[in-house]
């Protein structure tokens, strides 16, 4: 410890929040660089090692085979996979001395596919898993919580190429079993949530989470065995309803009601229900307004209609719309959208709404003020009103061009495609509904005047319902508990995890968008399957930590430790220090990793302060005792107190220590 | 092999023009992936895991700490250097999405004396030795060969922090001894050279050169024991020489002699000695024209005299001018220089010389020809002329400022003043001069008319000789064989070789930069004396691949090969690949890395060439011998080919391979 390039701090660093972050900065295993890019210190470097080690060992053992891609990579194979338009500002990106476009790699499918399109032609070259454990780069938008989101940080990627989906089910299933052994041994129970919404389609797509409430994804599990990132959970859609007989919407004013809850008084106040019970948020229907920018660039606003009772989850709005990013809409941009009221939106001028129905009611002019007892659009060629509004048929949606993300990759693609069906006519802002507004659905919602909102409104009569041609679905309503699990298997529970695996099922998206072919047995050229597995080192060592402390420091298992056994002279007797210099010796030469206190200016207290801070999991303290041959073994997880007899110690601590490491060396 | 990701070449790259890079490249170790980007294949991997396990092994056994650092930082450490200006277009550098400077790292001085500086206070704290092993990143303007000179490359930088210069002379000296010892266990024998011109002062560094024609470093070495990097050798200047007596200058008309050699021709021809002897290359001033670009941008003209028959070393320039960059003259350059007359050019008119001697012989306006024999100014308040010209006093010199690169690095610094020194008056273009030209040498040079040259020209009389007040020496001839080393050890040899190590003692530079500075004994703030260290890890791969190859393929070291045996079954015998695969495996469990060439398809003569390719340097055969119990046991390097009993050639080959790896174990 003389000589250890290590400094203990007493305080938590100041923008930390998680046990992590501030414990792993505290004992001196990581020093910030810039926001989310960190330095490894002496400790935390062999921790690291550890945790590495633990992780390609599992990789050889399912026969992945090791290699390394560079950082710094060409922009090229990111173009024509379209992800140098994906990633957005989420890509680090730079140009060399001759101006040509590079990437520090956020993660390599490209390159992989590249390379093995290089050096595979035939069926004989696979099945193949490669793998790298290998710095990845990420210009986050906010790097937070030390290691658990940052922006420089080292990840395990594997990527398996086969000839068929039976083979990359057998490659994602090998990985699926490697990560529980990784995580097992690791000491952390993770939840294996599935990643991918059914309505995405069939290829697979699992998280695995270590479940804790500092953790940035949210999950759902259901006692039935259900679980899945919140991004994931698709909403049962009720069955649609009789339309006919409903009455007319109409429109009532209703002053003073931009928020649901003012709404819900003034509806039970001056338009009681007519069956005597009271409206509840359940009944009106909120219109949020977004404001989404595409990959490319491109920002515009879109609208998503949610049952008033839920909020929309930006979440799950971001990731149903990926790669657009979304942010709530901001007051220029309603400044640029008059036909916004805010307070009082509805759906009656938005996206496919917006088709004017020559044979409607009249439309009123813009800023007209229209009676309280019928529908009125609020601007000329927008919208038609009351009972005879038609849902809009498909063929009336504008060109798909118009609005779709501009994208290289074929599962994009296909969201694009979704996403094209918001297209009202030009100038009409795109509309989403939430999967619950099915046709026979009514609500109260606003009627785009100031001050007014409209009863009685129809989906599927007075506006396109959820799933109706042209009216897509956005499944972006908070997920709440008790709402049901989609398989059936029950109500849903809510929990916070970090993510520390994820593998996925990529398909032929990669080799189709790189011409990535081998020769089948026919001697056709075939396109390669393949799958990507990743797992966050850096941040499972960060996860290690949450799991592995308390509040005097960190508690790290055997087989993970920065060393062993903590070696600590207390006192200023020389003998002591003799004693327990030779005390490490005899451990060291044992087999073991050793941390000797020999400071002779710091005293006891700040001694054990350090080693519980430090948090090796055996702490041998050479001190007064040693006058009656004793010496104290403290078990840092229990915080247990046994005496040794020195000339027995070495042999008693090895003893331990190996069968602590035989459990962690067993687990997995 | 039917399973390892590996795919060898027949022919060569077409971009590779050494050894290493066909081979590496050829034998699947290494894919290029841009230029000088490479990505490791697994046989490449693990051979690079070697070479990185004896340099850490190398640290830690001088007490080295392994930390490992972001290879992306922000740039601000580095502006606080200067070296985020002195690196030009060498650093990659990119904006992150909050527009903050960011560097990927080519070397990390800054950082590491920044965390000294937050870790350490005291000198209790020192001496400390850190390290790393990590990724850099350069932006060569000419990537080449291979792993020799890449823009992405793996380096061992260790930096040493102490309190006073004796610490870091132990320092040092321990790295140097640790460098030994890697190379020596990598099998490279090297050369130490000095890296240092003795002109620059106390400072300490030394390059361990791998000596191969290929390599892009020239040295130099004398038989009594002198060996420095071909930019470290300083001249040793003649004495001066007597001025009395000597003959005034004369111009005269040479025409057609813009070269060196028809100048030599017309003077021998036109203007014979007076004693009898042949005019020679030595007798002539060559006045060559150079482009520099200063760090921050600005390009401007200077120019070299060097005696005749000596070129100037581009290379040996660019050291002594670092951080400035040095380019021949381009055509536009002398557009802009018409006092330049190409091939005919003299010192008259450059630098302190072109102050005007208000006193001398009229000054003759440009473009008007001088009577043949008077020295002829050019320009107007240009050059005084002829035996009235008086050395330059060095209060003639304009303001240094004017000239002098702008960097915050003292070493640079003192750079700089020196090359401020060859400030003329304004619009002068700069000279410098190599230390031969005395002050009494005689020279014939240019006129600075088209068709003359001056002969009889003398430098201290006539023009500012190298080393009188303003006129700074430039040490940039080429140096050549026979030359006479500068400490007096007798004549030079030139040699090429490869820089695999460069050990540096930094001083105070960079804890001056950043104020890194600890409490001595007295409690007085003292700044911290540094060094730095540098391992190429990526190009030392490349260096083994260079001595140990023959013209088939690789052959490494038994202990940094891929693997230590080669099992190759040859024919269609089913049996034979039983045996083969027991083989293998038995010496596996001696715990031996095999190899396996079990692919059934390829003759024997495609699995000998790729296992001489590969390189694994011991190769056993499992074919026909088979049916009377013997194998083959190939010895790579030396091709010695041996029959082994079936029963017992796991044993004996695990002799074999264990004594190899001793001697590989034992070395350094």
């Amino acid at each position: 410890m003389s000589n250890l390039f290590v400094k203990t701090l007493r305080e938590d660093p100041v923008e930390a929040e998680v046990a992590s972050h501030k414990l792993l900065v505290r004992a001196g295993y990581i020093r910030r660089q810039a926001p989310g890019i960190y330095a490894w210190l002496p400790l935390g470097l062999r921790v690291l090692a550890k945790v590495e080690a633990v992780v390609r060992d599992e990789m050889n053992r399912i026969g992945g085979q090791e290699v390394r891609f560079p950082a710094l990579l060409p922009a090229e194979p990111y173009q024509a996979s379209g992800r140098w338009t994906d990633y957005g500002p989420n890509m680090f990106r730079l140009r060399d001395r001759r101006q040509t476009d590079m990437v520090l790699a956020p993660t390599h499918e490209e390159v992989f596919t590249l390379l093995v399109k290089d050096m595979c032609s035939s069926y004989k070259d696979l099945p193949l898993v490669i793998y790298q454990i290998q710095t990845k780069y990420r210009d986050e938008a906010r790097p937070r919580a030390g290691l658990l989101r940052g922006r420089e940080f080292i990840m395990k990627d594997a990527y398996s190429f086969d000839l068929d989906e039976s083979g990359l089910d057998r490659a994602y299933d090998d990985q699926r079993r490697a990560y529980q052994r990784i995580f097992d041994r690791l000491g952390l129970d993770v939840v294996i949530v599935s990643a991918m919404s059914g309505a995405m389609g069939g290829s697979r797509s699992e998280e695995f989470l270590y479940p804790t409430p500092i953790g940035e994804d949210t999950y759902v599990r259901s006692a039935g065995g259900y679980a899945a990132n919140v991004e994931a959970v698709s909403t049962v859609a009720p069955p649609g309803r009789p339309i006919d007989g409903l009455p007319p919407a109409r429109v009532e004013p209703t002053p003073n009601t931009t928020t649901i809850d003012s709404l819900v008084d003034a509806a039970n106040r001056d338009q009681p229900r007519a069956d005597g019970q009271a409206w509840t948020a359940a009944d009106t229907l909120k219109n949020v307004v977004v404001a989404v920018t595409r990959p490319g660039g491109g920002r515009e606003l879109a609208v998503v209609g949610v049952p008033g009772d839920r909020e929309v989850d930006m979440t799950r709005l971001a990731a149903a719309l990926f790669p657009s990013e979304v942010e709530p809409a901001a007051d220029e941009d309603f400044a640029r959208h008059p036909e916004l009221v805010r307070g009082y939106i509805g759906p009656q001028i938005l996206g496919v709404n917006a088709v004017a129905s020559a044979d409607a009611v009249a439309p009123v002019s813009a800023g007209s003020v229209a009676s309280g007892d019928a529908v009125a659009p609020v601007s000329p060629g927008s919208v038609a009103s009351g009972d005879a509004v038609a849902p809009v048929s498909a063929g009336s949606v504008a060109s798909a061009d118009a609005v779709a993300p501009v994208s290289a990759d074929p599962a994009d693609r296909a969201a694009a495609d979704d996403s094209a069906a918001e297209a009202g006519p030009a100038g009409a802002v795109p509309y989403f509904l939430d999967p619950r507004v099915v046709a026979g659905t009514v609500w109260i919602t606003g009627a785009n005047r100031a001050g007014h909102h409209v009863f009685g409104l129809v989906a599927g009569r007075d506006f396109a319902a959820a799933g109706q041609p042209g009216q897509p679905i956005v499944d972006a309503a908070e997920v709440r508990a008790g709402d049901l699990a989609p398989d059936g298997s029950g109500p849903l529970e809510m929990a916070r995890g970090i993510e520390l695996g994820h593998i996925f099922q990529l398909g032929r998206k990669y080799a189709e968008a790189l011409d990535l072919k081998v020769l089948d047995r026919n001697g056709k050229r075939t396109t390669v399957v393949m799958g990507s597995y990743g797992v966050g080192v850096t941040r499972s060592v960060a996860a290690v930590a949450e799991k592995f402390h308390d509040d005097r420091g960190l508690i790290w298992p055997a087989h993970l430790a920065p060393a062993h056994v903590h070696v600590v002279a207390t006192g200023k007797d020389p003998g002591v220090f003799t004693a327990a210099a030779a005390l490490a010796d005899a451990l060291e030469e044992s087999g073991l990793e050793v941390l000797y206190d020999d400071r002779l200016r710091e005293s006891a207290g700040v001694k054990f302060a350090d080693a519980e801070l430090l948090g090796v999991p055996y702490i041998l303290v050479v001190g007064r005792g040693l006058a009656s041959g004793l010496v104290e073994f403290r078990d840092r997880a229990s915080g247990a107190i046994t005496d040794l007899p020195l000339h027995d110690a070495a042999a008693q601590v090895a003893k331990t220590v190996d069968a602590a490491l035989a459990r962690g060396a067993a687990a997995g």
